[in-house]
């Protein structure tokens, strides 16, 4: 018998998972939630643009997660935590937490009870919002290499934004910190036993799609353009990382404290983080002609490239890294900034009734899939906050074209799925310009497991399969897999063969469907062209709108 | 003491109302509804197309409504029956009537009992849309000038795609037919007792509005034009009328045999007929640089030259006709196909709770009235019955643009009043740009009166005061008007300085909002012309989802 433990660390919680690597399948597991915050997050009611974590919810997270899993699979015949060998760890990011010399969070130190800058930077925290677009503008003069894979526009929500604006706000906190470590490699240096900084092997996931390290150009951007931005930055950049790894490379071995903490094995093989959506889609069978598709209030989209094949050059979308999600092949990620929300948005503020919200997306739903392709003679945006990819425009807005005085929510809802659908096409398009196939598409998440119409709708529109992964918990799975491959139980793809779970109801596209949606996502094109791309003919419209907003408020 | 007796045949009943002419108080009215069909309108359920009224329900409702008034007055010190002057009648229209030689109804004739085409046609029966088209068409080839003032489109609701349809649909009894008698000039005949179609003095305003009557190509459509559409028509001009007039003219005296059943004097003047609205337009002070906007579901909008002025050219609006309003000055008439209706279809259809709905608009406005011009980012086209004019496109839809994950329904609301005022801007900048000055607009309706934030958008947005008229019965009164008028106790211009009747509360516009309002202005401009012109670069993204949903339907 062999187990694999993985470990999830979501917004709100983290989770354990024990999965059984003969069968393939997941035994047990068990959530920690967060206790310090907002449900695990700190918040400054004078700035909406925060969001914090207490890396001492990690630290008690990972034991307590660990201990509750370990118990519920201790009650399985044949189970024994010493046949574990591997653990791998997947967390949300860019999540950077700054320690000191011996790797401890500053956050431990008394010193830092009070300060803010000293704890996690969540991936949510926006505080970093003029300085990512001063990063983004000195790229575009200085080093436009370093921003193209991601659409020109590098974010608040990522490391170096994250960490120039700690610099301006905290500079004592700053100067007291050795590394800013993200959540993704802290942990598994945790587990390690890791007391040098230096020592932990960062994960290629967190530092290519957010840290624009690159070894085509040297790793992290260079000390020329960080010392522009603020020489601290340069000084930081001596103390960070020169190499980065993929997940299935053994970060470290479980040290005695904590193997003695879990009861479980010292020695065996922790495996270098990465962030949850990588290690989901690889847990729900991410490969050379699949995507993976993270469907929630947003999505994360995630493929990767043949194997042997050059680097892809797709722009707009949220960077291409080689191992990001599979050892030997690029690893592609994109996403839309809203498809849950919309629809949530939706039922509540703009249907009728005081309903609870499960009874009127029933009814939505059962209404909406009456209604034939085209029949309801709408058009939508799906771009109720900003586009992600392949715009990259977090100014964009929505916009509902074609109501008549006969128009109804449920005519509405459906041209809001639509809409998210033709989003996800053009993310899909622009893959496959760059030679990348995309043959098929796994979905996780409750909104393809529940909405049906949902999943049909995309069929019909992307022309491709719509599959969904039958497994709850991809993101731990996939953890626990990379943990089992970086203890040389069997390779990713081995295990992925074993674990991976598909349901057996796979959507397939309708022609004559396809075929009339096919009309209308050339509309939709014309639109997206003409509102989104900088240089379309009513590009102006949204900015000035916002601008106005802005200006009046 | 005198009086006079104003006629209002609306769409569901009429009304008789009684003015006295020397307070210029209106002292009582009486409504008659409409016993036949669904209030009033004979529908057909195999056509939505189709609708028709019996015009037993309008001789019924002359002699129950009159009747009804003068008791009410009859209540009144000082008042007699026999100081009524005149009468005066409006109607809605184009609603044509087919009378045999002696003017009397076929409808009336056994022979066409169960024959809808016998009945009147009214204003809203589009069963003629294919006909309009042909019209459209064979005019722009052929007589352009015959349908350049109201924009190129002859529509299915006006008199000439009434005749064609008949002709073609109900031939036996479109033979029968000696004339095709619009409501507003059957009304006054019936008074006056004319038993020859020949003798019927036809109003101008039908005439010119929806007949394409112009002495400048003399008269009606020339007989070529109309052969060419149907033989039968050129046959029909042969019989209708070479000469039409304005209101303020004498159609006849009150004839005997009206004069016993009504207790009124034999002899006394009966106007010439008119359209609702343009009475109605009189009846709340239409006059150079007014303009009257009939605010309900839908608009319409009346207003006059200056005297002595040259023919406008103002393309894209319901036509220009000399003494359509005023005798002497060119009345203008346009308007918009959905106001109210967006409103109530949002308030209905679009927004949470099961409150009653002045409960929601009662919310919908608090919340409105508290967003700064500008503040809700949104921008909307307010077409989503098609645009009456200035674009003359029925196939054209709503839009709404700029929509955020927080975008509320009385943001929404807002956005919707804001898009029916920049839609009814530029139909005053359209009247503006031929030397037509609208320095100020005098609304009736119940939604002037109620809708306060609505006034002050509107204020705000054209950028000119916004009264209200204070008589609940604009267009009876002003049919009174004119009955006064031909009855020679005064003119119109002096009838309008002792009757009309404003409320105070005048709307004037913000500066700061105006300034405001023109930026958005320029915005709504922009999406006007690219989405509504036909040239617009956008202009075929509605028209393909419009015919896409009918394809698919």
């Amino acid at each position: 018998m062999a187990y694999a433990l993985g470990l999830d660390y979501g917004t709100n919680s983290c989770r354990a998972l024990v999965l059984d690597l003969e069968s393939g399948e997941p035994i047990a597991d068990a959530v920690f939630e967060y206790p310090t915050g907002e449900k695990g997050i700190v918040l400054d009611p004078s700035d909406p643009h925060l969001a914090r974590q207490h890396p001492r919810d990690y630290v008690d997270g990972l034991r307590e997660s660990v201990l509750a899993a370990l118990a519920k699979a201790a009650q399985i015949d044949g189970f024994s935590a010493a046949d574990i060998v591997g653990i791998g760890v997947d967390t949300t990011g860019s999540t950077p937490i700054p320690v000191d010399a011996s790797a401890q969070p500053l956050a431990f130190n008394e010193r830092f009870a009070d300060e803010p800058a000293a704890l996690a930077w969540l991936w949510r925290d926006h505080t970093g919002h003029a300085e990512a677009e001063e990063i983004t503008a000195l790229a575009a003069e200085m080093r436009p290499h370093y921003i193209a894979p991601c659409g020109g526009t590098y974010s608040s929500e990522w490391f170096w934004s994250k960490a120039l604006r700690f610099a301006r706000v905290a500079p004592d906190c700053f100067a007291s910190m050795h590394s800013f470590v993200e959540l993704c490699d802290f942990v598994p240096g945790v587990l390690a036993g890791v007391t040098d900084p230096a020592q932990l092997k960062r994960s290629v996931c967190a530092a290519g799609h957010k840290a624009m390290f690159d070894p085509a150009h040297g790793g992290l951007p260079d000390a020329e353009f960080l010392a522009t931005l603020d020489p601290r930055l340069a000084e930081l950049r001596e103390r960070l990382y020169g190499e980065a790894f993929a997940a299935d490379e053994r970060a470290g071995s479980l040290c005695g404290e904590w193997a003695e903490t879990l009861g479980l094995p010292a020695g065996i093989a922790i495996a270098v983080g990465a962030f949850d959506a990588h290690m989901g889609a690889a847990g729900a069978g991410a490969r050379p002609g699949r995507l993976v598709k993270i469907l929630g209030t947003s999505t994360c989209d995630i493929t990767v490239s043949a194997p042997g094949a050059a680097r892809p050059d797709v722009r707009g979308i949220c960077g291409v890294v080689d191992g990001s999600v599979l050892s030997g092949v690029w690893g592609i990620e994109a996403g839309q900034s809203a498809v849950g929300d919309i629809f949530l948005w939706h039922a509540r503020q703009h249907v009728p009734g005081d309903g609870d919200l499960d009874a009127k997306f029933a009814v939505l739903e059962a209404e909406a899939a009456k209604i034939t392709p085209g029949g309801h003679g709408l058009l939508a945006l799906d771009w109720h906050n900003g586009n992600r990819t392949v715009l990259v425009d977090p100014l964009l807005s929505g916009m509902l074209l074609g109501q008549t005085l006969s128009t109804t929510p449920a005519e509405v809802y459906r041209a809001y799925i639509e809409a998210t659908a033709f989003g996800a096409l053009k993310i899909i398009d622009r893959i496959e310009e760059q030679g990348v196939r995309v043959d098929e598409i796994v979905c996780c998440g409750g909104l393809a497991a529940r909405n049906r119409l949902l999943m049909q709708i995309y069929a019909d529109i992307t022309g491709r399969p719509m599959l969904v992964s039958a497994v709850d918990q991809t993101c731990a799975m996939g953890a626990a897999m990379f943990g089992a491959a970086a203890a040389g139980f069997a390779s990713i793809g081995a295990l992925q063969e074993r674990c991976v779970r598909l349901r057996d109801d796979v959507v397939t596209p309708d022609a004559d469907a396809h075929a009339t949606y096919r009309e209308l996502y050339a509309l939709y094109s014309e639109l997206h062209d003409a509102f989104g791309e900088r240089s379309g003919a009513m590009a102006h419209v949204m900015k000035k709108l916002v601008a106005l907003r802005e200006r009046v408020r």
